[in-house]
């Protein structure tokens, strides 16, 4: 009963296109959101998933840490939200489990869509301490993705924890790039 | 800026302990709960990581598909939850994002203790349409372990969408492993 391994690897397209936006900087929210909503329609025109895009930033410094796209169906997981896969990526790069570790600066997670039950349940273990979105649950809701047990109290819970919460950022961006999704009959795989 | 990709494997000794286990049969919730809470035991005295195992099997058949252990700190990947890690095996191994998907027999969760808020809401992305618990998430705060934004409207979402729930299977027998880690002073990786 030999045990397949999971490989996680982004898309080819990443390297480039996260140059081309000129690698930074990302001074403000909005340059943020600009690069994962980017990252979001990129996914979608090249066929690589579906329309969510997702980063980590040092919050102090700006710089990129780590990036996500939606990954379920082109690497068959479940778990490989854009959200998961950029808190992954994140941690690997850093050699760590937890980027609120001894040494590290805080980090801020940036996503084009407002997380789903397991995203937002993931954002407490994965150490951030700020999260940014663009579309709102409902954006996505009304192309039949399916959002999971989040409610306000779930939200409430995260800012109990010390966690600052910033939603609606390039919000019409991002609900863009779900309908560009829709309109060219993309997989609901959270049906 | 080249991205790391992630590797998500088993710990070596995982193949002779469920082989030892006797690779089966899993005739009953209470053997099914038998095996995941070895992993768990297995996982905290050869060091590999937190005190959780899980396993999908097919409901009727009751053919073991797929396993898990905690593997946050081991692999650095704060995403790695005994659940989540048997999510991703099994999924691997069937080639699919969902374990619900045309052509497959229904699959089935079975974990050491209840699911912190990440791995409920990977429940229903999942595919598997039952989920079987050991202990209960008192049981795991009692260590420090923070389960995050769980409610009991959580669990009536899953129920909602045709998600069969059992818990307390072997409660204490999962819940001496959880004791046994905190005896060793294990690491409290969700704190």
């Amino acid at each position: 009963m030999p045990w397949p391994a999971v490989q996680i690897a982004l898309p080819g397209w990443m390297d480039q296109v996260v140059l081309d936006g000129g690698a930074g900087p990302y001074p403000s929210d909005d340059a943020k959101m600009r690069l994962v909503v980017r990252l979001s329609r990129e996914n979608v025109l090249r066929g690589t998933g579906g329309p969510f895009g997702a980063a980590i930033f040092e919050r102090r410094s700006n710089r990129l840490v780590g990036v996500g796209v939606n990954s379920v169906v082109r690497l068959g997981n479940s778990v490989l939200h854009a959200k998961m896969v950029a808190y992954m990526i994140a941690q690997a790069r850093l050699g760590t489990w937890s980027l609120a570790a001894p040494g590290l600066p805080q980090h801020e997670l940036v996503t084009s869509c407002e997380p789903c039950a397991m995203c937002l349940g993931a954002v407490l273990w994965s150490g951030v301490t700020r999260v940014i979105c663009g579309a709102a649950r409902e954006d996505a809701a009304r192309l039949d993705f399916e959002e999971g047990p989040v409610f306000p109290e779930s939200w409430q819970y995260l800012e109990g924890r010390g966690i600052e919460v910033v939603r609606g950022v390039l919000r019409e961006e991002a609900r863009g790039v779900l309908e560009l999704y829709r309109k060219r009959g993309g997989e609901i795989y959270n049906g």
